[in-house]
């Protein structure tokens, strides 16, 4: 593997608001998760995110999250998962509407926070997702956690699926995040996360959190941008990789 | 000229809220604008929506309006016409997103309340929403309220558009609407307006207020149903086309 | 005990949408639990009901729920408790605002939905509750349901806590509601609501699922307006309370 | 005059947004105007920023605007000015119910951005306001931009009323503020608006765009936070004020 995407969450401020420096991040990053008015963004924000990533050539994507901005999406709403659906292809068309008017290519679907995490480890929601994904129009993909209901029910649903890891997260023997309360599970040093990276895009193994290593296939590597740290961080991932040979590339449509 | 369509706007609950008795006119018209989750309307009311018209064949447009649910889009929320085509190609996106779960197709826009009355006399305003519906997928129509600038940009803009009528409204000798405050702009008597709407559905002329008759080229006729009353005069219009004779036939991909 | 209370909730609109029939109620209770723009109402709205409620005699309480108008406050939105009690003073608070420009004055609080299902087996929200109900000016009466935390949580606060029964449940032998999806749990006969009702007004004894019956101290009776046939139990039930001589009568600053 | 008081918006984050530096801004101002949840704010924010206040020794006012925080306020949302008087009835409660929980107390109320703008201009919109604050319990002040009428409305309610000045703006020779659109309406100079400022503070005179001078009976002025270059300006006026012994009081209850 000579090649890896770089994405991040992008475009989720709103109205007024701004949320973390989505200008340096498109210089870093191969694709762009667009946040679609649910968790965040509205129709100006989505219009402005959209053209700043086709500016810089960065490949767009849904970032559909509950329909709850106060909590940003990081609470469970209680829904089924048939509403879950409906929620994601309303907030997914809505950024699909804005993307042509744009002149812009919706390519995939990732989902956000508590959605993401609901759906990472319930086979109905992630089911009702990889629905909604494929009934869309343009031949969405997927990207979903690695290791998740949600990359099982992905293919499931005959999706194009891609997996991606975290560049700040440690992981387990099985292939899944150390959740975030286990001490070790965030990782906070810039160098040891490119070096991390590093060996996972020329290997496709990731360090184990106690140990030893574990074979993942994610082909995008997500990184943060909601603070100066954090935009750091992802700029010494991608000047690492690249520094190595290792390209950054899209994985959708590119 | 014997065949009309009959619209209504429909979908237009939200949450727990109804309004109108939407069954009921399904039975009734050939057209079903929906409201897109801006001035009403959300995801399971679009998808409940959907699948109703859908299953009495009755065909589906979007019905976006200003974003202030609790205006009900009847307040003109001031924004610039760029602003005003995000906003509807969002609304309508999300529609279409529904949709296409729902495996029903958006067939035409249609603007509501203020926003509909705003460009009826604002060619910027009009030419941007035009703007929006060209740019969405699935070569909408736009069903814009005779003699209007929407109507003029619709066609600038190279859209498919249809006219429509109100059944419950007074005509000028412009072909305009009567403005409501006028005494006589708005019809109540069940009867009347089933015997103006058949003379035109059989002439393509209007009467006018204080006397005489206006050349319309409108293929579809407005109705409504958020009352009892509104419901039995939309029954009774029905009635007496389909008994002289004219079908009721959807103006769009029928 | 030859008097009880009715309460209802009321001013559960919003924007265009109506929930109920407002005034029919208001004819029937002594205390209307009015929403405060969390699940339901607006100024609009708000301002309408106190006023209507005034007019009638009828007192006022508020009634904050989960600020989730999609769900109508019938879905837990994960927050902590101390959220949660700033939530409930930011709603109540609103609704003293607008009933202070009414010329209304609030007299209790009763928690609405999955906020008050929450609140009644979980101290940690209860105790939230009350310490936002203690904490607001006016000496607010909490009214909750009978054999709760929230109640046993209000009397630790200090609060004037007023307990309810729902004419249309079934009661267990420990006091608290059978569950809904229990067989029986649900009463729907007027003729048998308004009896047990009576009886319990006349004797503070309810009838227990099963068999036998239960003391219960309880001051106030809530009834529902969210249908005709709801209306009409209710209006059943004032009948025969009157009936037999039982007065209805507001359990706070009649 | 030798002390004055300098008034910010604050608390205008929502949700997971920030706007400006208000903990800078808090150590700079004898009084915060803070959102109450209608163009800006939540519970949450509400409750922090009167905390952060509090700890501080600021002054806190209720800062209502449109209840539109897609447009910050900034619009002009169209409402009889009953529904004005409602909407800020129920936006200033909410400030009050938290503060109540907060233990803080709320002594004036200053409207924002589009609602002040109308205000200042508009007999019925300012009188409507000014009876909303007269109804609220507090004995709320007003607090209003000099020469508008909302100072002359409060003031015929019988309200405390307190004039503002702009630090950073032109003003006329009528005492009213030149429009943003002028060239020199807005100053950028800190020293230049420092300056204006002192001599304002000990002559209760302010410097007209053009020429002359023109007395305004104003006890406050107002300061921006929402950029770093306006938190310097606001420090910078503070330091020279009190270096100049004119002490920086709150106008209200301090």
């Amino acid at each position: 593997m000579r090649e890896i995407d770089l994405n991040a969450d992008l475009g989720e401020g709103f109205g007024p608001w701004t949320m973390g420096d989505d200008a340096a991040m498109l210089d870093i990053v191969s694709s762009a998760n667009l946040a679609c008015g649910g968790h965040a963004g509205d129709a100006e924000v989505m219009f402005a995110s959209l053209r700043q990533a086709a500016a810089r050539g960065v490949v767009v994507g849904a970032h559909p999250g509950y329909a709850d901005r106060e909590g940003f999406g990081r609470r469970v709403i209680p829904m089924p998962p048939d509403a879950i659906a409906r929620m994601v292809a309303a907030q997914v068309g809505a950024l699909q509407g804005v993307a042509a008017l744009a002149g812009v290519e919706v390519r995939y679907v990732k989902a956000h926070g508590a959605l993401a995490n609901l759906a990472a480890d319930r086979a109905e929601v992630a089911a009702a997702i990889a629905v909604a994904v494929r009934d869309l129009p343009g031949r969405l993909a997927l990207l979903a956690i690695s290791g998740t209901e949600l990359e099982v029910q992905g293919r499931k649903a005959g999706l194009p699926v891609v997996a991606e890891v975290f560049a700040d997260r440690a992981y387990r023997a099985d292939g899944r995040l150390v959740p975030r309360e286990v001490p070790g599970a965030v990782l906070h040093d810039p160098e040891e996360v490119a070096a991390r990276m590093l060996r996972f895009a020329e290997t496709g193994r990731m360090p184990v959190l106690g140990g030893g290593e574990v074979a993942l296939a994610a082909r995008s590597v997500c990184v943060h941008g909601d603070s100066p740290g954090a935009v750091a961080m992802a700029r010494a991932l991608r000047k690492r990789l690249e520094g190595a040979g290792v390209a950054i590339r899209p994985f959708a449509g590119g």
